[in-house]
């Protein structure tokens, strides 16, 4: 049974055969082996193994008579692949303590390797960019790429360009050193950072502030974003998370000045407080235009939040999508929405998938959205293990086959590698990419509470584990060129320098902020008085006008091919409008619609088949009989300047009224509607409901002209469908509301 | 460049020295190695090809001494690969129009092959059970196997004994032949589910019902589940669904009597309206006791739901953990939930998500549910790619390892045989499993709606498409042995036999159903009356009873290390019990928990950081300061029978409130409490509030002594937290609510 003559004894050359393949047609072979050959093309045009020396291997039996020990190099290959399917499973990214084991099966012994070999050439290393290389350099180098203080996670992507090009970031451009002088940015930005929760520790202890720390490397990472995403053309981010971090944001990444946001944290703040009560600090939205270190102006806004976790990610998506129709001509390179996680809740809360599945549909497309997860492994006193049952926090991205990059918080320069690849990729291929950046939470959840009741153990490793700029400023003593090491000293002294300024209450700057058209828009509106309640304004329209409209919607193109039923349908409107002088309810409706763009405002509505209405009454978009394409009954209106916009949603209700409230913030000259399948799911969205349509301008001085349709009615359809529980929306109207 | 002198000259023998390792010790080389030489050893051991001839391949060149062609070998082996990870891509799943085109690159081709290669023959073979053979042979094995009417989707899975276990089963199990006692059941399955549709269709034109039509297969499937899980040993199934369907399972699974349904349809059934307005009948819930084809009973319940879409899989899980817990000692492969999903409700709402999430988690486990997705290709008037941005409707799964199953509607045969896997890996792994059954939907919506106002083209197919039933009884006709051609005659026979008897109302026995115990205790209760609105029920509890429980809450074990905090915070109480006799809040919490679990009644609470408390007070769950180790402090109180079972939840409030109703919906005897971290964070579960809670007895009559906690008021925390909107739900207090 193990007489093997026959193999031993056979022809050589089987490699040789793909290989001619290869260089007949490359796209004809496995991409992977394509990698291979280029690797061997490489090596051989560098004289076999990149030095002009023939490869020689201790091993006898298994070598070309070059000395190519074919068994071995196989090994390597499949070392390669393993590293990059499954490094990160081994990756140090945790700051603080030991990975969970997880099976990488990645040891040497596993690819048939023994210590011995470490020091044997490959080809393979090639396929890397090494050159033929030692197994040693090959295994560093990968660790270096896929296993030190990054972990990628994409084999799961289908999309071949997209791995390729992963695929050369980790192991081309990752391993290039910084320039100085983004060392130095990333030391101020940290320094900045660690001040700012050290001026709050010391000026308002025990404060309530969520902060930062143990995270710190998010601001040096938000920035590197943000200017990359300057030097790839973006004129504007915008941003949503929640509580942690938020002032330290705030503060370093928006310039809003410590003045400002103590003034609001002792509530002295002239915050106009004549409509109510305001919201807490770290709730409020900002904006502001910063300049990028290459001279470059970006708008960025970070928009208000309620506590409710994760229901601002809908919201931002919706502001980012209307600020790109409204403003860049739907063009979405323009604008960058930005989504900052905590573990916990990303891990937790539906609303994440529902905003993910959004990613690649026509009405809610923005061009790929950037996760950056501020994971402090811990979600106020709940372990990991308690708020997911998924390996990652982030592992709701495979779904979508989006990139993530697992990076050690504690590595501020590879994190701000792991920031500039997030915003290239985003730019490239208008999807979403994921940072998970693995760090720690240096106190309780917040300032009040003590965190050791329930993590005594990680809590008595966090006490002794210095801050992330001490660690990077240590990085740089010991292993930074000499240039570093002075940068790392100077910046040292500056930052002892700039918190006693701080403490001091030295004065600082706001940053500049030019209104944008649509919020100049906003601030043309005045806000509602007693007398709005008393009386509707007047919003007829002429008689030519509402003509024009009607016939504009009655008649369909030459060469559409309507449904006979159809055509019966708009005939039947056309005679009772022609010889009675009526409307049916659903003309009246899209007559509405049609003044309005007539007006020169865009109208947008989704939900869930309004194209067609769930009542078969709207048919705002018909199909043609025999092609299926669609015809927007609205869009051929004359002399109307306005565009009608209308979705079939997802089957989401809580997603998809976030994203129309974030539409509708963003511009006041668009009438945004969603419609309720039912009235009564309506509070599947309740969040949105209560926590932005009703309190938003209360809350964060933020009007918003969102109108909800909820049929409902005693139709045969349930209790439940015979109401929208009014009621609800009735309790909460009050001052003006 | 091209010199390859020394790869043709080189030694031939790489293979033998990974086969030599792999002879030494099998599991030193990759499981995918291993599993080559497996089949190289079987070849051998069979005459080298399997037939004792030596292998003759036509080219030259690439050949051992004994003829084997290792370029093409290798070939092959990455053809099956190929196949294994993206046969789904290209699977003949959708019984009505070809697939999107999603670039699964598995032409011959891609692998260096032509079609003059699939005549010649190849070690491969063996590695899919076939021998040596034919390239023909292994290609159309692999295209039976991962590219017919199945693509099962598992590559992302890193757990290698899933993997091997799925792989056997695809390769080897799913190919043999059903035996006619199989083929016989699904026919039998099959008529009755069409026949249900006809006969509701004749006598009941015009209704709505959500017809099942086009994918009736859900029948046998359903019916091949609960009959191969008690096969398994599962005393209990647990159902959550929809409406599509929802008639025909409740008579065809549950032997609910067509009497039974349609005096309900015609609004004359005996349910007992004395409390309120009932609901629609397609929501109500259903139980009985099934007897299986091989004499088995299985308690099969299908649970009442709302309309909200997917807001019944937390309460199914729920429900399934809570009798496992009472009836089956925890031992969860007694009992088996199955969530039955539309395709744009399970690719839209954020529950699916949450619910998933809790998979693996101690408090929330339930031994796996399998999930089976009726997928007809549209949501409502809604394409599917307008309801999603991920490849599958199930590509969520991927994020829990799930594997996911795709299989086309029309072969019942097919999608029998994937229940049935889903049901072993369910009860073998005790995971997660996705089946999703690609269907159409023969009607609108419901069957007042006409599809062809959106779906023109797809319609003009769906009409010319024949039934499942027809589909398979053709297909027994034309494929079949004699004996199934005989019984597809017989059946056809008798389907028209049958259908007629239901048209004239002919009688028919409902199923026995015996109380669980639970059951009983739920029976045993009353219903409210206005007097208990007057006065409330004596709960005090003895001194003595007091004592024993507080003594026991304040002591901790011999071998606990507590920390100096909470051992000060504990004599602190004692103190002042002691000495003046009085207790704090957190203490008469857990006192009142205490005097439960005296009376032997089981008490469960989660929700997020319970175990601490968020406000620091309920410290139920200590951790020892050296080890982090738990201690529940009310696990030691002497003669109490009850369980406290506390859980801080995943950071979710719709899936974790809907999952605690489930679980008091099961069992009067356990005080089952929800805590929101704070008051106003209940709104994100608000459908379960106003779905099941408020209206669940009404509805259903199903009682839940479900208590939620909501902490608020005016403490600083912003004005949110200081209400969690008391006045909702007095609003939905009424008729004794
Ligand atoms: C929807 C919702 N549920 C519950 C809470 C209460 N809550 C506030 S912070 C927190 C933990 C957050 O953990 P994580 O997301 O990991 O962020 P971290 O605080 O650790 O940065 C919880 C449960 C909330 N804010 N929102
Ligand atoms: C939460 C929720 N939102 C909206 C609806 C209204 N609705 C009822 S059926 C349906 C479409 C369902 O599509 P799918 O899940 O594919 O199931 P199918 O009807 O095609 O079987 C919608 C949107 C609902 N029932 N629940």
């Amino acid at each position: 049974m193990k007489d093997l003559q026959y193999i031993t004894n056979s022809s050589p050359s089987f490699i040789e055969g793909l290989y001619q393949d290869f260089v007949k047609d490359p796209q004809s072979v496995d991409p992977e082996f394509k990698k291979f050959f280029e690797g061997f093309d490489f090596a051989i045009s560098q004289g076999r193994n990149g030095n002009g020396q023939p490869v020689v291997s201790k091993e006898t039996g298994f070598k070309t008579s070059d000395g190519v020990d074919w068994k071995k190099e196989l090994g390597a290959y499949r070392l390669i692949l393993g590293y990059r399917n499954k490094g990160h499973l081994i990756a140090l990214t945790n700051p603080i303590r030991p990975r969970k084991d997880r099976g990488a099966n990645l040891d040497l012994g596993f690819f048939g390797f023994t210590e011995e070999d470490l020091d044997k050439s490959f080809f393979a290393g090639n396929l890397i960019g090494l050159g033929t290389t030692s197994l040693r350099n090959i295994l560093s180098h990968l660790q270096k790429c896929y296993a030190n203080h990054v972990g990628i996670e994409f084999k799961y992507i289908s999309d071949q360009k997209k791995v390729d090009w992963l695929t050369a970031e980790m192991e081309k451009k990752f391993i290039e050193p910084l320039p100085l002088q983004k060392k130095q940015r990333i030391l101020e930005k940290l320094n900045e950072g660690v001040m700012f929760e050290k001026f709050l520790h010391t000026k308002y202890i025990g404060q309530k502030r969520f902060s930062l720390e143990g995270g710190e490397t998010t601001i040096p990472a938000l920035d590197a974003i943000i200017n990359m995403a300057a030097e790839y053309d973006v004129h504007e981010v915008v941003m949503g998370m929640a509580h942690r971090g938020r002032l330290n944001i705030l503060a370093n990444i928006l310039g809003k000045t410590y003045e400002q946001i103590f003034s609001e944290f002792e509530g002295t703040a002239k915050l106009d407080q004549t409509m109510g009560s305001g919201d807490v600090k770290y709730h409020l939205g900002y904006g502001s235009e910063l300049t990028t270190p290459s001279d470059k102006k970006v708008h960025v806004k970070l928009m208000p939040n309620p506590s409710h976790l994760e229901a601002v990610d809908p919201v931002v998506v919706g502001f980012s999508r209307a600020k790109a129709d409204v403003m860049y001509g739907s063009d979405f390179d323009k604008i960058l929405p930005i989504l900052i996680h905590g573990d916990a809740s990303v891990a937790g809360q539906g609303i994440v998938y529902e905003v993910l599945q959004m990613c690649d549909l026509d009405g809610y497309y923005t061009g790929g959205t950037i996760h950056f997860v501020i994971n402090n492994q811990i979600g106020f006193t709940t372990d990991f293990d308690e708020a997911r049952s998924s390996d990652y926090c982030t592992s709701l991205a495979a779904a979508m086959h989006a990139p993530v990059l697992h990076v050690n918080g504690d590595d501020p320069e590879a994190t701000v590698k792991c920031a500039e690849i997030a915003t290239r990729y985003r730019q490239e291929f208008n999807s979403d990419i994921f940072v998970d950046m693995v760090c720690y939470r240096r106190h309780g959840h917040n300032e009040g509470d003590d965190p050791k009741f329930t993590q005594p153990k990680l809590y008595a490793l966090i006490d002794k584990h210095p801050n992330p700029r001490e660690v990077y400023t240590q990085f740089l003593m010991e292993n930074g060129e000499s240039d570093a090491r002075e940068l790392a000293k100077e910046m040292e002294k500056k930052f002892w320098n700039d918190l006693q300024e701080r403490l001091d209450e030295v004065k600082q700057k706001p940053l500049p902020y030019t209104y944008q058209q649509p919020e100049m828009w906003w601030r043309s509106l005045r806000r509602a008085t007693p007398a709005d309640f008393d009386q509707s304004p007047v919003t007829a329209i002429s008689e030519a006008g509402l003509r024009n409209i009607f016939n504009a919607m009655m008649a369909l193109p030459e060469t559409f091919t309507p449904l006979k039923k159809i055509e019966k349908l708009l005939q039947d409107k056309q005679k009772l409008f022609q010889e009675e002088e009526k409307l049916d309810w659903s003309s009246g409706e899209l007559l509405a619609y049609g003044s309005i763009l007539l007006d020169g405002k865009d109208v947008r509505m989704s939900g869930q088949d309004v194209r067609r209405g769930t009542f078969s009454h709207r048919h705002a978009v018909l199909r043609d009989e025999k092609t299926d394409e669609s015809y927007n009954r609205l869009s051929r209106i004359p002399e109307a300047k306005g565009a009608f916009r209308i979705y079939n949603s997802l089957l989401s209700e809580y997603g998809v009224l976030g994203f129309e409230y974030g539409y509708a913030l963003a511009n006041p000259n668009a009438l945004v509607l969603w419609e309720a399948q039912f009235g009564d799911f309506s509070n599947g969205a309740q969040t949105i409901i209560d926590q932005f349509i009703v309190a938003g301008e209360q809350k964060w001085q933020r009007m918003a002209g969102l109108v909800l349709l909820l049929p409902h009615g005693y139709e045969g359809q349930g209790p439940e469908h015979s109401s929208a529980r009014m009621e609800r929306f009735l309790q909460m109207c009050a001052e003006l509301n």
